[in-house]
């Protein structure tokens, strides 16, 4: 029998927010029913396109008594309020990453979180990309037999604005958390990071004392080694790659092509079409099926969706990392 | 300022029909308001995915007074018949390939399409795949020089069912009727066709004195020389590729894998995920953006759909290489 | 126990000479013993590298006396007379391609080498290429089932010389006629070519009447339909492609890069550095391969050698090929 | 004018020692005039296929007084004495890498090599490899840019013998030794060394306190980020990648394939041939080159032979990263 839609609540309609509205309109078991951003006027264009009722008031939404759902994409500040208020209420959550960027104010919170029996999501999108699923999955399923080495390669298109760098964390809470995920996705537990960062080419990085390239790497419970190759910048296009080796083989997932087109010359023969660039472009896929993972969380339905415990340890594996490339050790962290 | 949405009349539901519908759903700038199909659960089926008022018969939706364009997915032997429907009310209408088997019937409608001035575009869909479309702009802009040869690859997953095969007109009017009109769009006026058939594998095929195996060579007025292999089975998923040779270079288009996963292990080394099978998953984009230039055309704008004419010469260059593969000889054709 | 290595006479010091002198030098189980050449000078450098008595009669070298086999790589118009001058004093020979421009001379020459005995090798050299023999043990070993279409694109990086077109026989003859022995080795007799030709870019094809463009469709006896795809230049290197498709799957030959790097940029990315230019860099192990098959053929083991039978053959299918692009029909031909 | 051909002798006749063996021959420039081994088998058979008088005695060798130059392939231990009977005996000498295992005894030879103007050249055969020079010269030629990060995948197809292990100094100073000379050929000098290791298949490693997996970050003075990664063991053959990255883009050196096959089928598609697997397959050219590389060293033209600083700056470097793996630590090195 059919099943009513989900009722969401969006909260912030700013690039991220706004993909998920477009994923709430494009899945057949949701609908957008209330966007709430202090900044109403975003509020409104997103409504106007997928629905929903508009407040400049995530309170008010949240409280609407009309949701089944909320799915948070405001700044990070606001995550911990919004997490605890929608529990609160008990409305299950889909929070975009990191819960927070001060480990206290996420401890603080984790009890009732556990306690209140709320399903509780975290945004790591990119489990949710088919050919990392499918990765995965092959992984699972023992195809290179014990994984030895994950290498993941992640770079962005380019460096965000310099004052997003000043209140994002450093690129480790920012950019590397969705490789701490991907890396327990594949590995379990993590109990050693070592991580090397430099400022190369960035105003914005140097201005805020962050980093704009970034080496870390990860021992895992299991005896495996993850190593993680960071740049906020790549100037073919994004640049997100991985490699699962291990006994018997290994699985790779290569970059995203804009087109099938490749072009012989010359000077050069193959020459494909830079990469698509956007992440939303790259990611297309992941977010509506993080999505339709998170709908069944919300039906009480075996899911995968990854969650706070999720979030809380990919940012102590960012604190490491973050502490190891300032001080010069291998830090150990037990989750 | 905005435009209404064009509101197109659907006849027929199978399963390209389909595609449309919801590639009409999926656009903004269209709506569908009409769906009809004497199969009547079909056309209801498809009305309350997407929308539009049902009916049995094309001649009702026709008449309905309620469209601005009409989209014809209905079987090959019915498309003069509604073309000409369409035109006499004063409808664009898009019509599926082929407008028909035989060249007598799509002649005796010629003058009348010619003289009405009412837009008939041809689903040649190929043209507006991004690849595809993305190869012929690099040669428009002359990054290989003079186009010399132009060499198409194409296989179907699997024949189709053999009481299909009966009525389909056989290969070069079903399938490489595709490639013909590729082949036209990329090296204009075709002068000569040879063609070479085989009975190899399908039983259907062979019930019905059919190929399933065929290649053709066809020689353009302007020099370039076109090969094109088919087959009505791949073993391995859709077999879609097309090579633009010239002096200065070539460009190529690959198959679409299903994701971006490899691996290699000892027996083989960067193998990957098949690629993928359906035709409307290769060519999703390129029904969306066939539909978005039959818009345009329906609007009086600018537009590169392909059109009668096109879906005319395409038939007298598949007849003309039926014939050249029965009787084994170059047959000349005047467009 | 070891052998006496098998003593050479080398009759021809031109490019191909050169290269088969160097493989005579460098195979532990072949000295070079006598070279020949009218052109003095040439046989000289030769011998001066790789060692050899030198005379500037053919006939010299082969009553010397002195050798076990004699290889000629002199001038097409040469070879009837060279080989039968072996065949009469019992000299293994193996003889470039092709046997003669006129099959008259070839069928006047055929049953003394059938009733001599004397083993009589072509340089169909692309046979013992490791891919293309590769490819060729996969698709007996089953692995495609059984081979319905096989597709060659061989394309030269630039046409010869206006004066040496004159003297080739013209490009089926010259250059398609390695294809058409790469067609036979896969895919057994061929019973029907139907050709296509244009003069497209090559001011000596033009002068000399020849095609520098051709496209080729084989029908083999066993069904399998052959296309093959060529071309007098190809702007990005040396371009020899070849796949074989069958009911289970399709092995592919691709072409040999000059190193393993790539380049990914703005503009393109994967862009690998030129495909190799000459066809002694690209062929280099076949000429091994092929004189290593030789040499177990004078020594009477088990060999794989084309021969005489395969030579005659494949100017057949260059002569019918030569006609259908003449006059726009199939030639039927019966081996 | 042509000048005489160097005289070699080579003292070891090991798998490596072979190898230069058969360079030697090959290289119209050098002539093979002595060759020493202990084991005098050895000896004999390079000899009887390669030329040269046999000693068991390499001072004998070194003595003889008909040589020009002396090939060290010997067992690491030694290395330093034989270097220093060159030295004395004012001969050019290209010796294997690592000059020795213990730092203090290449420093007690390091003032004698500077001051006696002897050529020393160290065995980094992969500076050589085409593919990797030819990304270094178009990194020197500003084709990506400045150089951020340099990423070298480097596993052996198979761990050594357990008891080699035992007297390797481990994989940084046997194996990873390869990757930092190459990080010094690319980045120039180093600083900081992170390394993580992992015993997690090899019996041989875990039994002498080895690693057979590794991950080493360094940092180098111009800013750049190097990453290897490495294991002893690759199920898919021979893996040996590298990428180096900048603000312009990527360039990238892939694995060499066995051939140029590849195969497509129901389960997966453009499945390639294994890797070469032994590194004398994949590293042929380089041992070459590095020899020609080398005589002109001894013949006192320009060179880009590696010496002895490379030698034991490359040391210095597996010191650090042996420290950094036992401790945890970020070490500081100054070259």
């Amino acid at each position: 029998m059919a099943q009513n839609p989900v009722r969401f609540g969006l909260i912030g309609t700013g690039r991220i927010g706004q993909v998920h509205a477009a994923s709430i309109a494009a899945n057949p078991q949701a609908e957008l029913a209330w966007v709430a951003d202090p900044f109403i006027d975003g509020a409104t264009a997103v409504a106007a396109r997928f629905g929903g009722t508009v407040t400049d008031s995530p309170g008010e939404l949240i409280e609407s008594g009309q949701l089944d759902a909320v799915l948070v994409a405001s700044p990070t500040p606001t995550h911990v309020d919004l997490i605890e208020a929608c529990v609160d209420a008990g409305l299950p959550v889909l929070c975009e990453k990191p819960i927070d960027l001060d480990i206290k104010r996420v401890d603080a919170l984790r009890p009732k979180v556990a306690m209140s029996g709320v399903p509780v999501a975290l945004g790591f999108n990119q489990r949710f990309d088919p050919s990392f699923a499918r990765v995965h999955a092959r992984v699972q399923a023992g195809e290179i037999g014990e994984l030895e080495q994950l290498t993941i390669i992640s770079r962005d298109p380019g460096p965000p604005p310099a004052n997003y760098i000043g209140v994002s964390g450093g690129i480790f809470r920012d950019m590397t958390i969705h490789d701490f995920d991907m890396a327990r996705f594949f590995v379990g537990d993590i109990v050693e990071v070592s991580a090397t960062g430099a400022q190369l080419f960035d105003p914005g990085a140097r201005e805020h004392g962050d980093f704009d390239t970034a080496v870390v790497t990860l021992r895992a419970a299991s005896g495996a080694v993850v190593t993680i190759v960071n740049s906020r910048r790549s100037p073919f296009g994004y640049d997100q790659r991985l490699e699962a080796f291990g006994a018997l083989g290994m699985l790779q997932v290569g970059n995203l092509h804009s087109n099938l087109v490749s072009f012989s010359s010359a000077p050069s023969v193959e020459a494909k079409e830079p990469y698509v660039e956007p992440f939303i472009e790259r990611y297309a896929q992941a977010y509506a099926l993080e999505l339709a993972e998170f709908i069944k969380l919300v039906r009480g339905a075996a899911s995968s969706s990854p969650g706070f415990e999720d979030g809380r340890t990919a940012l102590m594996i960012a604190n490491a990392a973050q502490r190891s490339a300032e001080e010069g050790v291998a830090v150990r962290i037990s989750e």
